[in-house]
Formats: structure tokens, sequence, C-alpha cells
């Protein structure tokens, strides 16, 4: 059976694995990515991890692979195979694709990030039985991916998809993009973690302050939904605030695209139903009757796998 | 050659037009509607006017239409040819495509009004020589078309390209669609209007008061524009603050949707560089600079004949 290489390169790590044509993660491993980072060096780190890699499983497991796909942070020329710009890497103009392909002697593509894992999901989870489908990466940053018609629409110039930087409140608070008020500004992980952080200061009275050892550091997502399971009521508050918000987006998506089905994935979408109920209630509250009928939103089950299966995907279907 | 007849239902006349395939109107005519209206009346009455239309022409003219293309103000299924709700017309559920069949002997394409103006645009103004194009109809509602990868997209239940219910103020006014703070709620014609007849009322100086005629129902648009012309301080504002918050929301769309034309027709699109520059300059501010190199903000040249135009299209092109 056909299977392919995934690679997902983030800012901590780099996710390589060897994924069948089901979806499955037959081999996987990670290697560190300490970022700003030189390109040449990541593509000879790759290069000598999937080698071990292609000899830890059967002899045969090497000949049936294809294909590489490459999931990256950044803003990407699909076409190309080119990293036009990753802040986070320190990347400019990167040939990511003809390099790797130097390297690993397989076609390889390269994908944004929230790109390939929308295809992973709709690929994998909804078997390709979906018109339309768009995914919300719910991280440190906001990403997202379009799948309309059946296919990855990426836009005029491959930037589509950046439902992260949708303005939530006009006048809100300046982000890294230039805008103000982008929905990343108030549910990305790093800026969840900053306003419970800043409410403590002013005298929140919250169980997550002890959970976290009264580090600062230690308030993340996670820590925030152990302290809302445990029923603390400012943990609770802040997931329902965080769910209205991305509602509120959530709701002018189904307007604007009417889609059948909305993916949430990465670490933020771990919240569960302390995010999923006000989310559901907002867009009940703010979306088109007819639209909003159809609409399934639904959080991946493939975990924070979807990032690797999503990157294979992107050569094992098309 | 080949042409077709184009039939724009509006809530105060119904356009009618012979199409050419190069989106010239070679006749065309308006039948008064009275809503709420009731279907099978309308049909009659666009019938008739067709059939008159057809022998003001030249004999032949009659024989090179094929077609008919309908645009309604309203939620659609263009499968079945189905008005499956208008508000405005107090229709549910109308068969119209059928029953404009039976009456005119041709066959017959529905879809909702802003879907046939954002693919007349898109086949006649672009020739169909770019990719990716967003209409926004802006009148007394507003509403949106999407062109992606070249084709008209309707989304899962033909509901996608309401752009008008974007939110743009979470916590805004109340909009008949449910939400609060739809984009409409602001930029709509009629809510235009309003708030500057409520500034009036409240001690604002300006002009239009007098244009109006000290007539608060002769507040339009039109009459804003035309103050603002004269130098109307409070005018210009008006404009200003209209293309701030439309500014916004196409900022959002150019990010996530990443085309390559937005075009803007309707009356409020006639306010040109009053509402125009302060629209490029949100956007300049607010979008992903890749994607904003790309995209052309235009003013539809079509004008208000667009919506009859559009509703040729949905026939003459595919």
């Amino acid at each position: 059976m056909k299977k392919a290489l995934g690679i997902d390169i983030g800012g901590t790590g780099i996710k390589i694995g060897i994924i069948s044509a089901l979806g499955n993660i037959i081999e996987s491993t990670v290697i560190p990515h300490r970022v700003p980072s030189d390109p040449g060096r990541v593509v000879d780190d790759i290069a000598r991890a999937v080698s071990l890699l292609e000899h830890t499983g059967n002899k045969n497991l090497k000949k049936t692979i294809r294909s590489a796909g490459v999931g990256v942070a950044g803003d990407i020329d699909q076409g190309r195979g080119v990293v036009r710009f990753s802040g986070n890497f320190g990347w400019k103009n990167v040939r990511l694709g003809e390099m790797l392909k130097a390297k690993l002697k397989l076609p390889v593509v390269v994908d944004n990030d929230a790109n390939a894992a929308s295809w992973g999901s709709y690929c994998i989870e909804f078997d390709r039985k979906v018109n339309n489908l768009i995914c919300f990466t719910l991280g440190t940053g906001i990403g997202g991916g379009l799948i309309l018609e059946k296919k990855l629409y990426r836009g005029s110039t491959g930037t589509a998809g950046e439902l992260g930087h949708v303005t939530l409140y006009p006048g809100g608070i300046k982000c890294a993009c230039g805008n103000r008020g982008c929905i990343e500004r108030y549910v990305g992980a790093y800026d969840i973690s900053a306003e419970v952080n800043k409410r403590i200061k002013a005298g929140q009275k919250t169980m997550i302050w002890k959970l976290a050892g009264g580090d600062p550091g230690m308030i993340t997502p996670k820590l925030i939904h152990k302290a809302a399971q445990m029923g603390d009521r400012f943990a609770i508050n802040t997931w329902k605030k965080a769910g209205e918000n991305l509602g509120i987006v959530i709701a002018s998506m189904i307007n604007v695209l009417n889609p059948d089905i909305i993916v949430l994935a990465g670490g933020i979408a771990g919240a569960g139903e302390y995010i999923m109920k006000p989310i559901r209630e907002t867009v009940r509250e703010r979306s088109f009757e007819s639209a909003r009928g159809r609409v399934k939103i639904t959080v991946s089950r493939l975990g924070s796998n979807l990032g690797l299966i999503g990157a294979g995907c992107l050569v094992l279907f098309n």
C-alpha cells in the first residue's frame, strides 16, 4: 500500500513519520528545532532522521515511500515549494522543497502547517466525503485551512485561510500582523495565559495560581482546563469567554463559507465542552439558520498527530 | 450569437433584459414589484413583459434566446430553482424555476441576486481571467458573492457569500438575521441614512438637512454623497466611517480568502473616493502583506445594470 513521509516543522520540534493511506502513523520520531534556525542544517537533520526511521521498520518499508509532504508554520509558495516567510524560524525565501528533494530523493510538497492539518482532517477523519470543511488550528497562534468543493483552497498567493487574523474587536489588542483585535489575540494559547496572569495579578481569586505553584510561566491552557475540571469558576469563565469569542468568528465564517464541517484542532480544542458549549451557543445566536442547520462543529480526534498525518496527506491524496 | 434573458427580481422593481455573451443589454424593461407579492402573479407579469420585449427588437431576436437566468434577493436552492425564503417578498419555498420555465418555454436558472452580480462582474468586467473574486453588493442591505477558482462558490446549502452578516462589532446593533453588529447594520443604505438622521436630530450641523428639504425621508446615500461633494464635513466623515467599517471586514476577507479582486457594487459604492479611500487605508493597515499586495479593490463599472447582466450570465457562462 502507498505510503508517504510526513514532516511537520514546528517552532520547538520537527515531527517526522511514515504515514499510510489510511492515515496511520507507521513509524515516527521527533527531532528538536531551535529557532531561529539555519534551513540547510534543518534539512540535514531531517534527512538523517528519515534515514534512521526507514531502517527501524521492516526492510521493505523504504520502497513503499513514494513522496514526502511537509507542513511549515509560515507563508508558503506551494507551487515552488518555497517558504516565503516564517517569522518564528527567521526564514525568508527558503527553497525548502528543492533542498529536501535533493536530500531525500523523493518528490516533495511543502504547504502551510494549518493547510496540511485541514487536508489531513478532511482526508482521514471525513474520508473525503464532505464538500466543504473549515479547520481552525488553535495553538500558540491560530491558523486555519479551507477545504472548498473537496479541494484545499489556497487563494491567489497561497495565503488563504488565515482565520486567526479575522478581526474580532476592531478597536482591540494590537496584533503582530499589523491589525488590531484579531481573534488570535483573544483565543491564542499565549494570549489566554497572559490574560489569566494579568487577572490574577489584579487580584482575581482562582485555584490556577496554586496549581501553577505561583509561577506565571506554568499557567497554560492545559492548567486552566484542569482548574475548570476542578470546578474553578474563573477558569470555567475563561473558557466560556474564549468560546464566545471564537463562536463569533465561526458564525461569520458559517455565513460566508456555508461549510459542512468545522473542525477545531490544537491545544485549545483540548478544553472540550468548556469551550465547545459556548461556541455552539454563540453560533446558534449569530449565524444564518439555513447554513447553521447543516454545519457540524467538532474537535479533531487526531489530536496532536493531525499536523503530521496532514503533512503526509498532502502527497497521499490530491 | 448566443443570448439570454436576464431577470433581476428586486424589492421595488423587476428588471428584464436580453443579454449578449459580451454582457451588452440588447433590450430591457422594468416592471413594478409591490411586495409582499404573489409568486404566480409575478411570473405572469414577467412572461408578459418578456413577450413584449421579444417583439420590440428585430424579428430574429427571439430565436437567439436560449435560456433565462434569474437573480432573486433571498435564500435560494439553485439546484432545484426554489426560492426557499425571501422575507422582503413574503415568499417561502417558491418553485420559481419550474414556474418560469413553464411560462417562458426556456431552461431557467435561479440564484441569489448577489451571486448573480458577482458572476456577472467576473464574466464581463474581468473576462473570466482572474481566479478569485469577491463581490460586495452595497444597497439597502449588503449581499455578497464569491468566485473561487473560477467558479461561483455556493457552499453546502447555497447560502455562502453572506458578507453583510460578518460580525463587525460583537456587542453592536441587533440585526434582523438574529446576530448583533453585522456590517450591514453599519454600511447598509438604510442604516447609514438612519444614523445621519439620528445625528441631525441630536443637533449635528450639516447641509444634508437643507438638501433634504427638512424631510428625513429624503436623506439617502445619494444625497449624503452630494453633500460630501459640496464639502460638507459631516457628510465626508459619514463616508469615512462607512469606508473604515467596510475596510475592516474587507481586510478579514482578504486574510481568509486571498482574492485577486474585490468588487464593490450597488448604490453605496456610488460614493466613489469618499468611501474607497478609507477602505484602502483600512485594508493597508489590517490585512496580510502577501495577500494585500495581490488584491485590487474596485467599484463595478456596470453600475446599476450589474444585477441584470449578472442574471443573464448565470446561463451564458458556466
